[in-house]
């Protein structure tokens, strides 16, 4: 009989193959007395040793298919089985009490991960998974079972799985795994995380009862709309085929538009650009028809770590960057931590409103020390691409007068100490306080470019934290109050002669599109693969139309009166 | 030698008198050995007893003089006398380790002083002062010396001290107490508060060196300046004699205002009001001038109980309230908790950002049982004068049409119950998020009046939390993103023939009023204490100059020049 389950589509596509059911279920090893602990540590020990050698195959493959970022995650598996803490602890257990090897690593194991799991620390919480899986490893040593069949696949097929580990997608055969769902998770879990960067459908948190899809069943799933079928009947299995064939022409088509210009049905030329927020999403953004980086977040070389990054470092990442892209733009955004991005070596003190503190460029102008040697980075790799700057957070004019200046002072001592420094290099800031959007005609003669950072400006003009569900409902992209600012920011740029960008999550949407470049917008930042559908949404669009329904939007009441009139319009139901 | 120190004016006014020094030296008592601990307990508990009868003859007395709020502070105090946590902890102490009362004592108190001041709890770190208060009485007894001598002063003085504890305050003998400087404190400190309501001259925060100034000495201190001379020479003296008459005069000149309407020198009419937080505010606000009460803070109902206030006692109040301004219209602003005010008792969730969460209408529209209990109290009152009914925190219009609505269900309800209803209430909404101002004609024709919360919309405005000192330059009332959306909101209204007021810090600002007068507000809030000498200003600005000084500050590039404009033509350096 057919059944129909949903989640949440994680990685867009259409896959039709039979199911192949990871064992979900956790061993549970029962207690038993053992005559012989030393042999019994010994037989451990041979465990932990297959184990490493295993993961060491696994981090040379996942280096080669995936580039040395995504192996690092093994590095850390392997420093597990290493770690005396851990190892140690399961070895004194076998000796002190006489058990065996398996249900003293349960029990070791658990009390590890449950430990983490109940840290503020969301890194450390991560770690769990890694002891899980780890473990998990050395337990099929110890039981002579094979760990995961998942690298030996030969057949086409849909991985179920209650979640996959980072080793589990580290060894996809993506010769013939067509796609996976999972029973937990988000869109932001790893396994989601892993999907999209493999570009394979995923469904995931599609709940308990995927338990229910036996192995080798027939399984289509449409991760575009988050549907399970299993068992299709032949009329709902010739549909999906039908739609995946469409499917699969329409993304063959929109890959055509990769290296075309962005440009609007009345001829109005727009450019769009990809959000990053590492290294390794550059080569992603080039392959999606990126025109350039909108906004490169400089977080995750601070993150992560015990120490600043010295100018060396990042000196190399932003080189890395810009050779990469060049000639294409790459805006990078200085340090915006604070908010709620912490970096406990800092020791940064504990605001009552972190997202009302001192973030960003106000902790930048506070530790010019800090702020400086990111500005000498930066103005160093400026010589190896086409790098524009951006300042986060800015509330006034001082500010950004204050940053211009720490610029202008390091350019000034790198071109006396004769290191080649772009003369071209463009500066800008996010338009993302109230003030600043308020005032933009105060800043536009004083910058080359805005970019307007929806997520942030939305939750100031309303006052409502973006992460705090209660009040969820007042993150209003479309209401009249975040249009009018945006315009106000277009409008005083374009008197300037200044482009005026958008590196919030509304740029990528297909719903405001037509909006903001009705508005004028001249950069859209999005994430990679928004890019080629949303250059095709540009192409069927009337600029000038838009630009006279953007100015009604402007008087009209609220969110749902403008989203209905957006909707009527590209339903073609008024003019 | 004369010697001139300098603090913080807390409470206007000057003070010539010989200086009446208050002990600051806490005192620290030796451990030292004891025989018969049974005996010491004794002593202790007498010491205890007497304490108490202390503290009731001042609760009472306190009772009488400031009314029966200010004195639950001495109930309190009373309760940590019985606390068996506490006295039972002392007891304990000195039986097991057999030791003296007085180091005991201080040592218990002084962990307790130290965990509540540990606390998240803004009122359970208020406890500490309590415990320290109550401490140092009990000292005082075990001692054998008074513990202070404030309440048998005879002699005109000023006095000094570290702090003045809240029994301190309720002590001080009128008749003779000229003033107070203290070392320590803050414009918000209990002292300075209890200053401001008895209207004497009060300097806080003066630092350690007011500890130089000996007893007896003679001081001037200028509240207004924070200023403080002691040993002046003839000539200062004189001068200060001179300048107390002149301040004693202003003081009776003013208060010829008291009845005046407030007029602008070419005629223009305008309203000043006076905020409120609790009903011994009224008389206050009568005495000082004011035409009626701007903002009256709905939140003492709620706040320092256990459980939510009853529609009984609500209506009590707002009929007192009501009546005892009649016919002057009193706005009452419907609960605004969350943000930096809790209530315990509703176990809110904590929220990472406060101040961007689940605060004042917000709250009350997610719990309309609440907010029914509130609004039906209010609708009954109104019966009793002239109600104005405000609404906080509103971004988007649907909010104030719930509020509306939930308003008007009640208004049906009680007129169905054949309850007596005014049908004169005007409603109104603050304006402090900028969504409201930036969109303010869209809310303009669904309510009689604005009135703009300056001081959240400036934190809103910058993204900068009002409380936090380390983004504390981002406070800019003058900034020209100020200026301009309190414009917006003025404009709107008048098109709509709506009024517009202000009930932030900024509309008694002196410095402000110009600016804001000549944008067109109407009604002006402030504490009662800023109302005649703002009358008096408002009679000398000619509001049609006004209004092109503030089209062109407008256009200005920041607060700095702003100001710097508005200081010169305020001198007549420009015309």
């Amino acid at each position: 009989m057919t059944r129909t389950l949903t989640g949440i589509g994680a990685s867009p596509g259409i896959a039709i193959a039979r199911a192949f059911t990871l064992s979900s279920e956790r061993y549970l090893p029962e207690k038993t007395a053992i005559a012989d602990a030393k042999r019994e540590i010994g037989r451990f020990r041979e465990a932990v040793a297959v184990a490493g050698s295993e993961i060491e195959a696994i981090r040379a493959s996942a280096e080669a298919k995936l580039g040395a970022g995504k192996a690092e995650i093994f590095e850390g598996h392997l420093m597990i089985l290493e770690d005396p803490d851990f190892i140690d602890a399961i070895e004194d257990k076998i000796g002190e009490e006489a058990i065996n090897a398996e249900f003293a690593l349960h029990e070791v194991s658990q009390s590890f991960v449950e430990l983490l799991q109940s840290m503020e620390d969301e890194l450390l919480r991560g770690r769990a998974v890694d002891i899980e899986d780890v473990s998990s490893r050395i337990m099929s040593r110890l039981r002579g079972v094979p760990h995961s069949d998942l690298a030996n696949l030969t057949e086409e097929c849909v991985i179920i799985a209650r979640d996959l580990t980072p080793s589990d997608t580290a060894q996809l055969n993506l010769d013939v795994v067509r796609g996976f769902i999972t029973e937990v998770g988000s869109r932001t879990s790893h396994s989601a995380i892993m999907a999209r960067s493999l570009e394979i459908p995923a469904i995931v948190g599609a709940g308990a009862s995927v338990r229910d899809i036996p192995g080798r069943t027939l399984v289509v799933m449409d991760a575009n709309e988050g549907l399970i079928l299993f068992n299709p009947n032949d009329e709902q299995l010739e549909a999906y085929r039908e739609k995946k064939r469409t499917d699969d022409l329409r993304r063959a088509e929109l890959a055509q538009l990769k290296d075309r210009p962005t440009v609007s049905r009345d001829g109005k030329r727009v450019e769009l650009a990809a959000n990053i927020g590492k290294l390794e999403d550059i080569q992603r953004a080039l392959d999606s028809g990126a025109e350039g980086i909108g906004l490169f977040r400089t977080e995750f070389l601070y993150m992560g770590r015990g120490t600043l990054p010295s100018e060396e470092e990042q000196f190399a990442s932003y080189k890395y960057a810009l050779e990469k892209m060049n000639p294409k733009p790459v805006v990078i955004r200085t340090l915006d931590i604070g908010g709620d991005k912490e970096l406990p070596y800092m020791e940064l003190p504990k605001e009552a409103n972190p997202f009302l503190g001192q973030r960003a460029l106000r902790l930048c102008l506070d530790r010019p020390d800090l702020f400086r040697t990111q500005l000498r980075a930066l103005l160093r790799a400026s010589a190896y691409g086409n790098l524009k700057i951006m300042f986060p957070m800015i509330a006034v004019l001082e500010e950004l007068l204050d940053a211009k200046k720490l610029l202008e002072e390091e350019r000034a001592k790198l071109l006396a100490e004769g290191v080649r420094v772009s003369d071209k290099i463009e500066i800008g800031m996010m338009v993302e306080v109230p003030s600043a959007a308020v005032s933009a005609d105060l800043f536009a003669p004083e910058v080359d470019f805005f970019s307007i950072g929806t997520n942030d400006l939305i939750q100031y003009t309303m006052a409502a934290d973006r992460m705090n569900e209660t009040v969820s409902y007042l993150y209003q992209p479309w209401h009249p109050s975040l249009l009018r600012l945006i315009r106000l920011v277009i409008q005083a740029a374009e008197k300037e002669g200044k482009w005026v960008g958008m590196c919030g999550e509304m740029a990528g949407d297909p719903n405001a599109i037509p909006l903001l470049l009705g508005l004028g917008l001249h950069e859209f930042s999005m994430s990679a693969g928004s890019i080629l559908s949303s250059r095709e949404l540009i192409g069927q669009l009337n600029r000038a139309e838009w630009s006279d329904h953007a100015i009604r939007a402007l008087g009209m009441r609220g969110t749902r009166e403008i989203t209905q009139y957006v909707q009527s319009i590209r339903n073609g139901v008024t003019g």
